[in-house]
């Protein structure tokens, strides 16, 4: 049985940095060449960056995607390296599709290159589109038609594009059809809470419909709002797992294939959904099986809160970063909310590169002041304190505002404080909101929702509080000082925007707000069956009037880390002008 | 030849209001009965309101919509109107349609049924599901596979929606097959500049290939950024014009069509594209040629100002009234932007419900109070002044800001003091950003893009010139006074956020950006094809490298009226971080 080195670059890419994209497939080309492999791979997309949305419709982006393919296997070749034939996603155009009212301009596709000899050796589309959930790939993309396979060192590896393994049909039966040795596909799945385990059940599933072993090469990073949490896996042809890559880390998997020899009845033409089989013959050499066999490890997936939080470190990191920010601003109160996002900042760039600034009104209470310098002095984040009665009193003495637009207008003169800091000393703002109170509208338009990200948007607020918990804790099991002060856990959210405000007096105790709001926002149910799920009529009435005339405020809020199937952001779109309630 | 009378009832609809909606169509249903109508159709998702979006995935929404059906059939024929066939759009489920990974959940379609007897006696959906510019449709809803025939009175109406007329094969060559004698589409087609034409020449050419007289119903009003000019159009079987609706006003278009009668030819089962042929026959009995024969009026299109201006202040009343509003807030710099939203206002509102506030600093001029005072007293609006001096300078003693910081922070000021006015007063606050400002990033954020709804987002610079001139000019020929002041139009356009500042400081002069812009921003082209159109490269250069970094701005910018191909909005997607620049 011939044996194939596989390796898998588990990297991240940005959308757009063709240069950069390219240099890091070629470094990590080198760096796998140095270890022996046979076939190397690279993510969905990983030359422009995933995902393009409408620069797909650009075509110049499109020319400069396949320039940049095409340059890429001449500067491998230079180096070296033409003789390891490179998998690697990129945006190409169908040369076949004819222009088409209604069909992408330019016939864009979600393409994929195998490199080899400083030639682009074959290339092929994605076949099945997402168009659900965060994806709009009928938008963007004409799919792809053929099934591709390439013969390497004399076994055929058949090809697909991560939406090509989660549909039913296509290329994964394809591939049984065309008698493939291996089954490789490279993704760009955007991280889910708990999608590790589906992606798995998945993967074993396809491998034991494909017949044969199948890897399952995922990006990692963060692009706006979606997180990628690597997670590559290798299973064999009966569904067991062979090897698979840690979470949340760039990674290059190299292990030993033992796979069956190309068959020489394997068929031309076309099989299965229409495609058309698409075979290149790069090496016909079998492998000589000779010295210890690399296993490419099985890292441990990390348990659901290890999990969350360092999906939202990831996607800090790469916003703030991939935007060409060195530091991080955050109004501290004191409360949990901005205690955890000053945590996860301080994690994902280091104490040093985050500003804190604390904002105390009137009716701040002492306590809010403490908590906040005492999170500053554990964290070693920089920190001040500019009140702001002056500009408070500033406006009350032109306008005399009363109710609400008193309260607002302080937490919108935070909003004015943060952003002046931010074009004066060029830190990015970190708007501290989360998705139970942007579920319901509970902030402050252009107040406390000011800020180009927010860490924990798509985290209702009883996962904070566990979030929290969870942070300090395995800062003890470490030795060292859990970030967040005890009292910012224990102490009754507030607002503090009028004398004595807690939470629970807008809104209902946040285990029932949220278990409210994961079964309307997150699963789409309607009234009547939370009310049958065990909850008060009344208040599911309530709850979901005020999620149902909140959206202008989500339009307006920053992009977050993305954790769920539904949060608010690019999968869930809603009029704003809609007089559809829920409750009737 | 049979005789029909017609009923089109093109008007407005509200997203989620499925009570009011009814009500408008059992109005409209008495009103055409009255006129004595044979057939009465109303436009594309009338009960619902169009886009829905995510509400499609709501079981409970879906629900709703077809029990409001059932009952709107039930309420027309307690009222005496079941005998008259009624065609009316609105939300239903595929209920063939098995579930399938990728498929929007539970199967919605854009549907439309026809009402007879207290019945529905016939249901159809969309076939060809729009997927590009404001359109996601395949992400919402499954395609109706049938061709839906309805005899009445003798002749045989073949069905469709919108999209099926817009895209090849389908329902209009299945009308043809399927012997009709008169082609009905209903129809929400979003407004865009110079789009009156093309759908013109559209059914034209749809009418030739069906083969008989075509009908095509659209919807007129507001929802969101989308406006709906209305323009029904009805064209004969030699595509020439029988009857034409105004633009962007509500009206019931009565004609009377000789057509032929039904052929007993006519075939079953499948034609093209698969469709299969579905009739109902409501009556077989033709009506007598009896009494005048009605024409249905031939509206003549509006000129390309008066048609933008219509829109313009059509989106802004739709919007403003279906949130619930009945009055807005400006911020009036004396500027054209302003002047011009202010203008718009008073058309869709009335002056009474407009409300102007002029927020000077010390590097406001002299002239820009003046001009925003008489803007004031032509137009009548409510106008107060309220100076920023004091907030401006408790925000500086405290943070000592220079440069940007300092500038943005006047423009932040601002922002604040309308919020804190809307939340005391209750009125929405109107931003005055233009598409060219809004391209290039020239606005603060939480400054003045703050604002529930951008009339001239949509708008170029120097459309605003021309608008605001057209709008004197049209106030001159009614012998009105013109609202937009002469100085405002003909001054230097200036932030006055420093000393002396004009926007040309930063940018190119607005002719030349606005035509760049219009090749790069609606029309896709790369930089090398704009140089080519002979524009200066570095001018290029500059003005690309602005509109590549601003997205996050545009991210954040409140909804507006929507008049392009491609504004910023939900047809314009684009990475926050992304690193491609069209200018290398």
């Amino acid at each position: 049985m011939p044996r194939l080195r596989l390796a898998l670059n588990q990297i991240d890419s940005t959308v757009g940095d063709l240069d950069a994209n390219a240099e890091a497939v070629l470094r990590q080309t080198r760096h796998s060449a140095d270890r022996g492999a046979h076939l190397v791979a690279f993510p969905e997309m990983m030359l422009t960056g995933y995902p393009v949305e409408d620069l797909a419709l650009r075509s110049s982006f499109v020319e400069a995607s396949r320039a940049a393919l095409r340059a890429l296997a001449a500067r491998l070749a230079a180096e070296g390296l033409g003789g390891l034939p490179v998998v690697v996603g990129y945006l190409d155009r169908s040369a076949t599709a004819r222009p088409k009212y209604g069909q992408p301009a330019g016939a864009p596709q979600n393409a994929a290159a195998v490199l080899y000899g400083g030639e682009v050796a074959l290339t092929f589309a994605k076949h099945h589109l997402p168009n659900y959930g965060v994806f709009d790939e009928f938008r963007y993309f004409v799919p792809g038609d053929t099934m591709p396979v390439v013969r390497v060192r004399g076994v055929d590896v058949a090809l697909a594009i991560c939406e090509d393994l989660w549909q039913d049909g296509g290329r994964v039966p394809a591939a049984r059809s065309a008698r493939a040795g291996l089954l490789l596909s490279v993704n760009a799945s955007p991280y889910e809470r708990d999608k590790d385990d589906t992606r798995l059940e998945l993967v074993r599933k396809r491998a034991q419909e494909a017949g044969c072993t199948t890897a399952y090469l995922a990006m990692t990073g963060g692009q706006d709002e979606l997180v990628f949490d690597g997670d590559s896996i290798v299973v064999d042809r009966d569904g067991a797992v062979v090897a698979r890559a840690p979470q949340f880390t760039e990674e290059c998997v190299v292990l030993d294939l033992d796979l069956p020899a190309a068959d020489p009845r394997a068929p031309a033409g076309v099989v299965d959904d229409g495609l058309r089989v698409d075979r290149a013959v790069l090496s016909e050499e079998p492998v000589a099986e000779d010295g210890p066999r690399l296993s490419g490890g099985r890292a441990e997936p990390l348990d659901d809160d290890a999990e969350v939080y360092s999906a939202l470190v990831a996607g800090l990191r790469a916003y703030v970063t991939k935007n060409g920010f060195r530091s991080v601003l955050i109004g501290l109160s004191g409360g949990i909310d901005s205690s955890l996002v000053a945590a996860i900042a301080c994690d994902a760039l280091g104490a040093e590169h985050v500003h804190g600034v604390s904002m105390p009104s009137r009716y701040s209470s002492e306590h809010s002041k403490d908590d906040a310098a005492e999170l500053a002095r554990r964290t070693g984040l920089h920190y001040r304190t500019v009140a702001i009665g002056p500009m408070f009193d500033a406006y009350m003495g032109a306008l005399g505002l009363t109710g609400l637009a008193e309260e607002n207008l302080q937490s919108r003169l935070r909003g004015t404080l943060l952003m002046a800091l931010s074009n004066q000393e060029g830190h990015l703002v970190l708007a501290p909101g989360n998705k139970s109170e942007l579920a319901v509208g509970y902030s402050t338009l252009y107040g406390d929702s000011v800020g180009a990200y927010g860490p924990i948007k798509d985290v209702y607020k009883t996962s904070v509080f566990r979030l929290s918990e969870w942070r300090n804790r395995a800062a003890e099991a470490r030795g060292q000082t859990p970030p967040i002060p005890e009292n910012s856990i224990t102490k009754p959210p507030s607002a503090e925007l009028r004398p004595g405000q807690v939470d629970t007096d807008s809104l209902p105790d946040y285990p029932v707000l949220d278990a409210i709001l994961a079964l309307y926002v997150d699963r789409d149910r309607g009234a009547d069956e939370i009310v049958a799920a065990g909850y008060d009529r009344d208040l599911v009435t309530r709850t979901l009037r005020m999620v149902d005339t909140a959206e202008y405020k989500r339009r307006q809020y920053p992009p977050g880390t993305k954790i769920s199937a539904k949060g608010f952001g690019k999968d869930r779109r809603l009029p704003v002008t809609n007089r559809w309630r829920e409750t009737g």
